[in-house]
Order: C-alpha cells, then structure tokens, then sequence
C-alpha cells in the first residue's frame, strides 16, 4: 500500500481518467430495487459524462425512470466513484459535433445503428476517489455538488 | 477485437476470476431504487462467493434488505457478470476454517476489527461474460442457476 494521496492528486487523478478514460462502470436501480451494472464507453464534456445505451435496455430504463446512477472510473484498487444527475437526450437532440465527439472517443456511433439508442448525460453531485483502505477516511472530493475543502 | 470465445472458454475464464481474483465489483439497491456500487474483496468456495462489509455500510443494508445483487468480475474489456442470491451470516456464525481462508486471500480480517462487519454469500444465479460487443449476443452462461448449453 503506498502513501494516501492529497486531495489535489486524488483531483487530478480523476480529473485525468474523466478526460482520457474510454469506458465507465454503470450502476442503476429499477425501480423495485433490482441492482443493474454494466460497463459503457463515455465521452467528458467538462461538465458531464455522455453515455448512449439502447433504449430497451436495463440501463437505459432504469435511468429514465429513476435519474439516479452511481458510475466507477478505474479498477477496484484504484477508484473514482461518481454519484450524478441523469438527464435524458433522444438520439437526435444532441448537437452534430458533440456525438461525433462521442463516436470517434467511444469507438461506435449510437446514431447510426438499427437499434434504437439514447444519450444519457450524468452530472457529478458526490465523487469519491480512492486506491486501498488507507485512502477511506479521506475519500470524498464532492458533496451535494460542491467541491470539498483541498487537504 | 479478437475472435469470440466458445462458450466452454468463458466459463473456463470466469472460473479462474472466481478462484484466483481478489476483488469483485458489488452493486446494489435501496428498496426505494436507489444503486450502490463499491469494490470488495471476495473469497470462492466453488458454490458461492463469500463477502464482508460494515454491517452499517449501503452495501451491506441494500443486501439484507434486497438479497438481491449484481457482480462484476474483470475489467471493462473482459467481463464476467453475475447476478446472484444473498445469503447472510453474522460475523460469528462462519466455521473458523472459512474465515481464515477468507482472511488470507483478502488481507484482512473482518472478525478481528472494531467496526461491527457482516458476512454475505452470493450464490449464482445468472452468468454472463464478454469482451467486445462481438461476444455480446452469446454471453449468457447461466440462467437461473442452470447452465447454458455449451457452444
């Protein structure tokens, strides 16, 4: 176990896995309370994560009906964990260059498939990041939105 | 992309994840559908696997109350999903034996500490493993505890 990072590195860190990561775990709830996870490429807009996943899917259901979603960046030993708002596009109500944006860092267009598909922009209100059990005490970087105080 | 695995290839891989890693992604759910998502250590008895969380941690609150969860092993590229049935055990009702064992694959004990801990056996129910969306459409291993025929 190395040394806890700074809250500045554990920042920057996440900072750095939302501008060059390329997929994203996403965890949802139907509404009932059934747990739902799957992995999903993403693209970072500064703001929000953009995610497309069909329509019919378990994801895409659970995130329309619910708008809660708690997404994991990393591997299990070296987490961001990121609690967001969920806001719902068809797959035509996205400007032309941010879904270009999205294709080429995600690998496929949603746009151009037969299967129908939605955009899903998630808005980070809680982020936590951490590497092993040293890292807990300390882990949260935003709360309710804000940004907590740099240690 | 690399060709798809057979099916026997998959369960062959899952298999190993289940026997040789040491951490599992856990997601669950508030009974008013609200997801969790954390990494935890895991240890496998070739039936279940076996879990230990705060008995006051979400996780550990969805799971006493859903018995339902979902589990990622592998990374985003290399998938194996399950989702499960959740038994729990208090902390004192697991043979010594399972605890130690436990205790040394995951690198910690959690009879041995001051925060009050739970222990949780996932049974599988469902089992799913992809890499690429090229092994999606036969990623299904098991279904209702039963496994799929091999192709």
């Amino acid at each position: 176990m190395t040394e806890p990072r700074s809250h500045a590195q554990r920042r920057y860190d996440t900072e750095h896995r939302l501008i060059h990561d390329v997929d994203v775990w996403v965890a949802s709830a139907s509404a009932d309370g059934a747990p739902y996870l799957v992995p999903l490429s993403f693209d970072w807009d500064g703001e929000a994560l953009l995610l497309a996943t069909p329509t019919n899917s378990p994801t895409a259901k659970n995130l329309a009906a619910s708008r809660a979603v708690r997404l994991a960046l990393g591997h299990t030993r070296d987490v961001s964990m990121i609690d967001g708002e969920v806001e719902l596009l068809e797959i035509d109500a996205l400007p032309q260059e941010r879904g270009d944006r999205f294709a080429a860092r995600a690998g496929f267009d949603p746009r151009a498939l037969a299967t129908p598909y939605r955009w899903f922009r998630i808005i980070p209100r809680h982020i936590q990041a951490w590497r092993e059990v040293n890292e807990l005490p300390d882990r949260e970087l935003m709360r309710d939105g804000r940004r907590k105080e740099t240690r």
